[in-house]
């Protein structure tokens, strides 16, 4: 797919991408709706203050409005069907043979307003969160972990392969790619003999791999949602680091549309036990296929890849994670967010945390330049990246998703 | 305190105490702020609008327009020294030498619009919550049914009294007192030597008897509130049933502001393990003193009274509860909500859970008319209410938080 704006080959935001999110200039500081397109972004708040959705013919006319917004939360609760015509129509507005090149293509004026170079915009929060909810459906960091805790023949808790097992989260703590934050203090045993805690910097502060998936439209509280219908509630996708023992969930500032990555499903990991009629779906490949990397650079400046891991390796799918938070009656809400929980293989290289990869502190991952980590040290940056798709068909990637630690809060 | 305005000796909203929270008439539709006031709600948004407040010093006067807002938040926000003195300036309104007569006492056209009859009035969740985190800080209740659980000698986990143990939760789940709500269903072992969960309705449902408090203004992120400065982060309480197995908060729709319950400040619970510097309170009196009580009636119309018990039945304090939450770097945000965990006293008859009361299901609690529970049926309502003070000096109570549960939705 050919677009008559040049975008580089290697760019995670081909036209068979188009993410959303929400930016703003130093000109302009009020934050609004754009699309990531190769080396720009699309303002679409001047872009529809200027018509150029006037040929968008499956949109609700009195809600354009929603694009003058200052989060994404009133276009995600437009549902599925809207996204999906929003996504096509601007890959026709920017496709090399478009059919309305008045637009955009030849129209210089709204190119000059609405088409901004992305390094001169500031990314922010896409979505105002409503509740966070963090999964566990990736097996194999369930598995490698529990055997770290509790040995290999307990590894799995009894409930593990009966249902997608999550825990809620804070909302205030999520925050966007590119912001530092201070190592915790907290209370830890400082050996596992001793009955008194101290207060103190966190020594182990660790990363967590994870894809995020954000509610489009809600469910009513006391209505379960059907799991067979579950992908009409889903906006999009985030990559996110859960930064462990810290408790703050950074990702990536572009979601990725479902529709955008509706060419890169699969299976996921076996699962022996049939799932119970709430839980089963009709189609077999309802887990993405996403290819995950995760880098650290020191304060010295040396990178070093130290995951790479495709998305399969998730035991459980979002809507069978929908179906069940939904199950007992409670509502989600347009812009929830729910979190995969860590994605990892079972070989070295593969792992989404430290914890993994250094079996528990008991070994260093090594690094470029001489260097090794057994956790996160004050000044390290993680950088998580992610992408579906090739060069050739045009890359459907989230950008990056990074953050610094920096040392903790000086206290008596 | 005596007012101009009729009010019953035993009303829980006597002129000591001043509620704040959100209303609406079938003739005005329009979520405002109100405060109850005996048997009358004060209309705030209509008392602003015409010139209710115009002998309040102490309020920024452009922030006037927080009285037209749909939630407390904005209000909530301006900060305790503001709260305090919107609080004092509505008594002085009221009183009756009040040295503002013209105001409303004198003021019939603004009587007949502003004051309305409180059974006319709906009530609506006062704040949006951004945030709901559930401490678990009622001892008495964690000892039995840590007991129940693990036996007398684990009862408590090892940090328990080390620090103020929490859960997050979900805002979305929040209800007003009121709503009726179904019976879950979830997947639960069918005898606790099953391999093989089933899906089925719950079978034990429970309530807990909690006090909720709001924040006000909220700290950043990376920023810890100091436990001595803790309290002027607080903007009120509510009382809150934590329907168990339910995963629903429902709560009284009136907000006691901090400061009415400055007068009713005690002791908790002994903590034989010396607090963190973090944790430490230089004030010995910052557990609140509120009668609270749980009352049961069953379809069948038989009124019960199952609990009774001070609200001084807790280990931590709020203030103790707010530093916690932010010691890591945290960030509370106006608006969040913050649960106390379940209040239990010892003995029969003072405990905020059923599972407390039966001892863990193995025993009936006997209800009036000769029926008997050992969890929640369909059909049954719960009420919970509580207030501090006297007739006398006018109580400062809650109002009554109600809920009934209704038959599980049927599903195949």
């Amino acid at each position: 797919m050919a677009s008559w704006l040049p975008i580089p080959s290697k760019s995670h935001f081909s036209l068979a991408n188009i993410p959303f999110g929400i930016i703003s200039t130093s000109a302009e500081p009020t934050h609004r709706l754009a699309i990531a397109i190769g080396q720009y972004v699309l303002d679409l708040s001047a872009f529809a203050q200027n018509n150029g959705f006037s040929k968008l013919a499956d949109f609700p006319a009195d809600r354009l409005s929603v694009f003058s917004q200052t989060t994404l939360n009133d276009f995600a609760a437009l549902g599925r069907p809207v996204h999906r015509a929003t996504r096509a129509y601007l890959q026709d507005v920017f496709r090399q043979e478009t059919p309305y090149p008045e637009i955009l293509k030849d129209n210089e004026s709204l190119r000059k307003q609405a088409l901004i170079p992305i390094g001169d915009v500031q990314s922010h929060l896409p979505l105002s969160i409503g509740d966070y909810t963090d999964f566990f459906a990736g097996r194999n960091h369930a598995h490698t972990v529990g055997t770290l805790f509790r040995g290999a023949a307990n590894a799995l808790q009894p409930n593990y392969n009966h249902l997608p097992v999550a825990y809620h989260g804070r909302a205030s703590s999520v925050v966007v790619s590119g912001t530092p934050l201070h190592r915790p203090w907290g209370q830890v045993l400082p050996n596992p003999q001793a009955k008194e805690p101290v207060f103190q910097p966190c020594a182990r502060l660790d990363i967590e791999l994870e894809l995020g998936m954000f509610i489009s439209k809600g469910n009513k509280l006391g209505a379960p949602v059907d799991v067979n219908n579950a992908e009409e509630y889903i906006f999009g996708y985030v990559l996110m680091n859960d930064w462990s023992a810290r408790d703050i969930q950074q990702w990536d500032p572009w979601v990725v549309l479902a529709d955008a990555l509706e060419g890169f499903r699969g299976k996921g990991l076996e699962n022996e036990v049939p799932p119970k009629k709430y839980l089963a779906e009709k189609r077999e490949d309802s887990i993405l296929d996403i290819n995950l990397e995760v880098s650290i650079t020191t304060a010295k400046g040396n990178k070093t890849k130290i995951t790479q891991v495709s998305s399969q390796n998730l035991l459980w799918s979002w809507p069978q994670m929908i179906a069940h938070h939904s199950v007992s009656g409670c509502n989600l809400r347009t812009g929830d967010l729910l979190g995969s929980g860590t994605i990892s293989g079972l070989e070295a290289g593969t792992q989404g945390s430290l914890l993994e990869q250094t079996m528990g502190g008991k070994q260093f991952v090594k690094l470029e330049g001489g260097e090794e980590r057994k956790f996160i040290q004050d000044g390290d940056s993680i950088t998580i990246t992610g992408w579906s798709g090739t060069a050739e068909d045009g890359l459907v990637g989230f950008g990056e998703c990074e953050g610094t630690i920096i040392s903790a809060i000086p206290r008596d």
